[in-house]
């Protein structure tokens, strides 16, 4: 019976009579396994974390103390969680975030489901890069917000875009509230912005009292452990930064934070309430702990080198096989290239990829608004370095079946 | 500055600048320490959780399963861990779901997340009970939905009161999208619904096709051990069944289900992944290992019988001093206990009270449509036995000091 026939589709609510998103497939897809050279998900790869540190840390809090790491926490965390995530902000920008003006979130995707709750009035729009990050979309739209593409061009987003995007809005009745960016190697493009743009953002935002949601996700994962001048630090009084810890620490505990001005982080913490009522106390305790033992810190140049190989490994196999195919970005941190392959469909390549045994994302779920792209996300951080040649081979193969 | 000044305060979702919800105020109470005797939050007491097990159990599925415990989970959960739960539904009930009919969740309050994304368009009603969970109703406003009170007497909802709401639902032109019920030991009356009542209901709700969300967050803790036949075991067809693990294995984790029909279900999880995108995957493993051991249900007796300690040391206390002030329910289970003080308005006596050093939750939050109260809610859970008397005394001293 298809789900559709059932008595209760017609009841359920509009926003879930879609059918599954774009990343429910995609998580589906990286689940398949079978010969699978697969570029999918931007998920880490656990055999880089320090698995004894973590069990030994778990198992630590959970004896010594039960009454907080077995206990609800407060809607916006547990002080001493959110005493090292202030500290830990400040540790590669140049603002410590007040006692006020953060809270610990279940890792990003709800970082983005409490400041939507907060801010998002049925219809307001949200101004989101071209591309970006498809879950956040969902969220977005899921609170009934409506998402308006700004432009990107092969330096990232370009700032100047929103004021034309404002004023689109300003024709169509919609209220802007905020404005999504991912700076530092972006989902799905790479790229990392230039200060200079970020500035420009800064600027423009400041001017015309729009939020800025600074999404930091692979701020830690430089290859070469730089960091540029985040946005929250250009401009603290009109951004919330959110991070996620689940690249660089876990996943498998959902910890992320927010933080920014203290009226809307206020808010977030409102609606952490009855979202979830609280991030997971175990996990807060055993990140807490990693966090003040500099652990964390020092984990990082081990997971950026393993990402930086595999990121070269694929940009040779690239250089080998698909330079009259292809051009894609070159990465200096992160997860991510995208691709563009000019005059292909790339969900129609995406179908007969997997068939030829390679997954990755096609690009048109990445833009807001639109239905078909010559673009294409490649993840390599759980790919193999020795498996990249024949992924980059099955790709060409692929190509050349649609094209046929 | 007041929040209320701020710049950003204007351009909140209106949702946001309700101020803080009764539920933060109540989390706030409890975590405020000093001499007090406490009887707010509905927590479970970490004392009576086999921390030994659990370190071990934790460090455990760090060490062995990695790819897993310490990676992104599917958004339905983890394949282990949902079958698990199927076989703990069967456990005490006639019922088992299908592979598609049930997903994990991250705790309670996340499935009600949930299913407000999944049923609720603008204004769909959700009919409650009164009184009933205060935290429901923020959620499911919080999602633009509205709720119609039933009504419910000393033996807990009249299901025939379902027919009036639906009355007023459709002169009001609001669409009832489900029913919310807690059958066991409710929060807060502590009262278990009779299989009669249950049976009615069912029958109610498919007839008018409507959906019936039972929340059976206190069913595994009846003093006795005994359990009735569920909603959910009476009309599979018509009820989404979600649970919580935060009572009786820890919040610390963040661990729920959800069961009921697979279009709904199905809806959910399509849900889940805009809104936190996976419950947590250690806190999966773990408890897949509880259950699958047999430790989960080993437990149960020592937290029936801690909570039935509790529950008839309030009992006594009691009656030994609140006999000519006050009527109250005698729970067979659960956490909580639901007086009422007639001519007393509990908000304020909850103000003398904290003076006092006592703490309770008033008893108007608990109820959709009104404002002040003479009844107020006491959790027992984490109160030792030996405080019970005293927190009787302030309890009396208060009610005299609002009388005054």
């Amino acid at each position: 019976m298809s789900a559709a026939s059932d008595v209760w589709f017609p009841r359920l609510a509009e926003r879930a009579q879609a059918g599954p998103s774009e990343l429910s497939a995609v998580l589906a897809l990286a689940a398949s396994g079978g010969d699978l050279v697969d570029f999918s998900g931007g998920f880490p790869d656990p055999a880089l974390f320090d698995t004894r540190l973590l069990a030994e840390t778990a198992s630590k809090v959970i004896e010594t103390r039960p009454e907080v790491a077995l206990q609800y926490a407060s809607n916006t965390g547990l002080p001493g969680l959110r005493e090292a995530l202030r500290q830990d902000v400040a540790r590669t920008q140049a603002v410590t975030p007040a006692e006020d003006e953060l809270i610990v979130t279940s890792g990003g995707v709800d970082a983005m489901t409490l400041i939507s709750k907060a801010m998002l009035n049925v219809g307001d729009a949200v101004l989101v890069e071209a591309p970006s990050y498809l879950g956040a979309f969902s969220v977005f739209r899921t609170h009934e917000g409506r998402c308006l593409s700004m432009r990107n061009d092969e330096h990232g987003l370009v700032p100047d875009s929103v004021l034309d995007v404002l004023e689109d809005a300003r024709m169509g009745a919609s209220r802007p509230k905020f404005v999504y960016v991912i700076p530092d190697f972006q989902n799905p493009s790479g790229l990392r912005l230039s200060e200079d743009r970020r500035e420009r953002l800064v600027e423009i935002c400041r001017q015309h009292g729009l939020l800025i949601l600074e999404d930091v996700a692979y701020r830690d994962l430089a290859y070469d452990g730089s960091y540029l001048r985040s946005i929250y630090e250009i401009g603290p009084d009109v951004t919330v930064q959110i991070g996620t810890f689940s690249k660089t620490f876990t996943p498998g505990t959902r910890m992320g934070w927010a933080c920014g001005p203290a009226t809307v982080i206020d808010a977030m913490a409102q609606a952490k309430t009855n979202t979830d009522q609280c991030a997971g106390a175990l996990g807060q305790c055993i990140l807490e702990s990693l966090l003040r033992e500099g652990h964390y810190t020092q984990a990082l140049p081990r997971l950026r080198e393993a990402y930086a190989t595999r990121a070269g490994a694929l940009m040779s196999a690239f250089d080998a096989g698909l330079r009259d195919t292809a051009t894609w970005t070159v990465p200096e941190g992160g997860f991510f290239t995208w691709l563009d392959i000019p005059g292909v469909d790339t969900r129609r390549l995406a179908e007969v990829a997997v068939e030829n045994g390679l997954a990755f994302v096609p690009g048109a779920p990445f833009f807001a608004d639109r239905t078909t792209s010559s673009n294409l996300r490649m993840s390599f951080s759980r790919t193999p370095t020795d498996q990249m040649a024949e992924g980059v081979e099955r790709l060409v193969r692929s190509i050349e079946a649609v094209r046929a």
